[in-house]
């Protein structure tokens, strides 16, 4: 069965996107812990980052890295932070969480944001992109 | 001032470590928050990880595939996840979890590890490289 993710990629799902190219996609976490908190996905469905070959994962981490200097640039916050977890979705995805403490990064703490919210923090993001 | 990762590195300090080169070493986290919590840090001393340039961080980040294919054999575990945060230590640091549970990635919860468990965990994670 297609992960949630392969269904944002192939447009089944709407998502709040920042970016993609020929083999990633960036979109907004749409479970957010923090105003900001993007995704940054392969489209090639694999489950585990460290499963994927040295040239994908370094591909997919270098693109992190262009959405991860946007969002620093478009959120306020001390630093951009990255998690890799995966346990929940089988689809590799890397986490982007615009930090400004420890608490910043716990997933248990999800926030709510309006659709109107959403898709402003999407245009801040994509306006330094 | 020096930061502890920096007197790690000129061997002021001791610590488990995995592995080293020229430019990144990896070693086990003092205060772990799971058995295998290993340190992938860059020599050089810079605070932010997305204030790296795009090559020392893909350095970095190729140096972390490595370390982390080596704790995935070493230890149980469903996948090795990765986490950035840097508030605490202002020198870049990738944090590699095994992990078998989100729980596994709360970094409040730290676990208590007599030298001998360091020592042995070293030396499982040193002989998959």
């Amino acid at each position: 069965m297609a992960s949630i993710f392969s269904k944002i990629i192939a447009g089944e799902i709407p998502a709040y996107k920042i970016a993609e190219n020929e083999k990633h996609i960036a979109f907004l976490d749409a479970f957010p812990i923090v105003k900001g908190h993007t995704l940054v996905v392969p489209k090639k469905e694999s489950d585990k980052i460290f499963e994927l070959s040295q040239e994908e994962y370094s591909e997919l981490m270098n693109y992190t890295y262009k959405i991860a200097q946007a969002i620093g640039k478009a959120l306020p916050c001390l630093r951009v932070g990255i998690a890799v977890q995966g346990l929940e979705v089988p689809h590799v995805h890397v986490h982007l969480i615009p930090m400004n403490s420890p608490q910043d990064m716990v997933f248990s703490n999800k926030i709510q944001l309006t659709p109107e919210e959403f898709t402003e923090i999407q245009n801040q993001i994509k306006s330094f992109l």
